[in-house]
């Protein structure tokens, strides 16, 4: 059963302190493992990812056939139905053009003083993309990764996927040549993020590195974050449903259950202006869970982090969106525009009873790697942005310098950093006294 | 003596090599102290915060007087002289005027599809700023910090400054007072740190902590990453300057040694087409460096780290400085901007001679935080996008989710997530059988 609390409670405010602060993930400590595993492919590159993808993928590799060819990408490729195809391309083109959007500009402009200022947008070098392995080997995800980074104008994106005793999703190679992934090893876990951060003589180094992956994934992007640039460590997928009572039951229960179906750690809410719609939304849980494929996970999630709450109106219903700060929110109720106007920290906001969150993992163009565990507060979603870095820059005249320098000497003075001072009066005397 | 390098010599890319991979960091191993000092924070709050200050800082607080009064800024500000003060607002009016055009654009369209797709930018409902104490207390990394957070709309903005046995910086109080600061707590050192990520009795916790600091605070930084968002982790600062031999070499050794003077650690490389140009500059360093201030620091970052490397063009000037990819560059060329289209990875770029570093340090308008140790092949200096966040919006009308639904349906599927799929079909169903 999950929690059910109502605004008008007592204990209410207790209650979903609790379920705010309730830890949903035990990560196992594998730090020591990690770094081991990291120093060994800094020291031994090829030869050590060689062993290691022995060792726990029970696959002999040689440094010819790390990367998978052409040929062999085009014979798995061939396996997929023209349907699933069809539906692969769709959502990337439509991913493409949500994120063509995102491409910041460029900016310069000369200001009174004289001084032109500006900055410059420009893609890293070399982007790597963790893809997981077995079950959680998702081609949706493949696209949500790379095609930012082809639309950033990343010039060389590669994909590390484990393939356990040599199977491979034939979706996951359609979804990286869709892309335009140059690169696919099939090589994984901490080796995999060792491999991209630092080189081997077969895997040149890469810049960035993003994507999912498991508890010795995320340790070593923690690891080498500083190195290269990582994107944020994600934590279980969590749902927020606003509901009013002129819904379905049914298909909010379902939206409440594509989170669950997730993971066991996965987190469902649904606030509600009306207790008896929350009390029928639970009913229709408990009855898709009989039938469910993934009822065993879904059901765990649901019982152990599922809640139902009841307020008194939608400012509340906002307010405490706010305070969750959800991965998802869906707003299901007849004003969804107006009601998101009020909500601050979200990753992603779906409005509109027609606007299930599934939507929005596949085909919807925003993209579905968001915050977890309430970082919306604070982080966004993957964006073309993760993947180009701004330079800033600035030129000075003579007579800007002239204008602004003695400012700056000053300063410089104030904090004891005589160069500094020097550098600009050096420059500021030669201005007064051409001569000199 | 820094070393001398050359491109037409046989050992020129293994020298260059051992530059670029020279450590010149050694961060001690405080995780242990730093760990006990959150847990600590965490579990007693303000005692806790109460009897490190007394320890590290000698100095009785109580939680009346954590933070500054009004009053009491006001009367250290009164210190400042008028020439100061006219100095940091000038500063911070060009700051502003900067990063005002950094605010990023909310966004709404509607596809051919029917689909209304969009986002939208809010701020961060709370920042925490550490301001070092003793000698790095730098009032215009106040205003480089905190500018941007207010520009980003920051309701609540707090800053942390130790003020080891009471002393602080009229000009770091001012500075904050022209940014718009709107707490200041005389409080340092990694429990500053976790007093903003978790909070205290009288500290109400942030949602994002920027600002240098030393080894424990980076430390807690790289701790309470996730709990709250951080900016990057600063290393040693570094300046690349790119000269022809038309630059007067003194103040071109000035620009190399307002580096050199800031940490032993720091880095300043001089490219150069002509050789005689840079042993002209290295002679003026030499010469500077009998009279500097700061001599004993620069002297010794300039010994272990300064280099000089003759080119044989511009080209590879900009390929080396790629490599590099430094924190500032300084390009003192004929056409300086025609050289910037040339590079990719730099934090800053300071065009023409006129143009000195230490301009961009106080009021060229720019960020003076900027990525280290490499750290621009992958990431950009401080913005008001490190106070923002962004949510995505969709909606769907029953004629987009008919279009693109079965599509959804379709990845679902093969993803093995039932209940994703479901909760599209279930809304397809209706549609299709509005009696059902």
């Amino acid at each position: 059963m999950p929690v059910f609390l109502d605004t008008t409670q007592p204990d209410f405010e207790a209650s979903f302190k609790q379920l705010l602060s309730a830890k949903r993930e035990d990560s196992p400590d594998v730090d020591d493992i990690v770094a081991a595993i990291i120093a060994d492919v800094r020291k031994r590159g090829d030869a050590a990812v060689l062993d290691l993808t022995a060792k726990f993928d029970r696959l002999q590799l040689t440094p010819q056939t790390l990367a998978f060819g052409r040929e062999e990408v085009d014979a798995e490729i061939a396996k997929v139905s023209p349907e699933d195809r069809a539906a692969l391309e769709l959502a990337a083109q439509r991913i493409r053009a949500y994120h063509v959007r995102q491409m910041p500009e460029d900016a310069q402009w000369t200001d009174p003083d004289g001084a032109t200022l500006g900055w410059r947008w420009t893609p890293v070098a070399a982007a790597g993309l963790y893809v997981p392995g077995g079950l959680a080997s998702y081609p949706s995800s493949v696209l949500m990764n790379a095609i930012p980074a082809k639309v950033a104008g990343v010039p060389r994106l590669c994909i590390t996927v484990p393939t356990p005793d040599g199977v491979i999703n034939p979706l996951v190679l359609l979804a990286a040549r869709i892309s335009g992934v140059d690169e696919i090893y099939r090589i994984g876990g901490a080796q995999a993020i060792a491999a991209l951060a630092y080189g081997t003589e077969t895997i040149p180094a890469v810049d960035k590195i993003t994507g999912p992956g498991n508890a010795f994934v995320a340790a070593a992007k923690r690891r080498v974050f500083g190195k290269v640039g990582i994107d944020m460590i994600a934590g279980p997928s969590e749902i927020l449903v606003i509901a009013d009572a002129d819904n379905d039951p049914d298909w909010i229960a379902l939206d409440l259950l594509s989170q669950a179906e997730h993971d066991e750690s996965a987190q469902s809410i649904l606030i509600t202006t009306d207790a008896a719609f929350g009390q029928a939304v639970a009913r229709a849980v408990e009855k898709r869970l009989e039938t469910l494929e993934r009822r065993k996970i879904a059901g765990i999630s649901w019982r152990d982090f599922g809640a139902v709450i009841t307020v008194r109106d939608l400012a509340e219903a906002a307010a405490l969106s706010d305070r969750i700060a959800p991965e998802h929110l869906e707003l299901c109720v007849a004003d969804p525009e107006g009601l998101s106007q009020t909500v601050t920290h979200a990753g992603a906001i779906f409005l509109g009873q027609w606007t299930p969150e599934a939507i929005g993992d596949y085909v919807g163009g925003p993209n579905h790697v968001l915050p977890t565990a309430r970082s919306a507060r604070f982080s966004s979603g993957l964006s073309v942005l993760d993947f180009v870095k701004r330079t800033t820059l600035a030129r000075m005249t003579p007579e800007a310098l002239r204008a602004i320098g003695p400012a700056a000497e000053r300063l410089a003075t104030s904090e004891s950093l005589e160069a500094h001072g020097l550098s600009v009066s050096a420059r500021l005397q030669k201005l007064n006294d051409p001569g000199a």
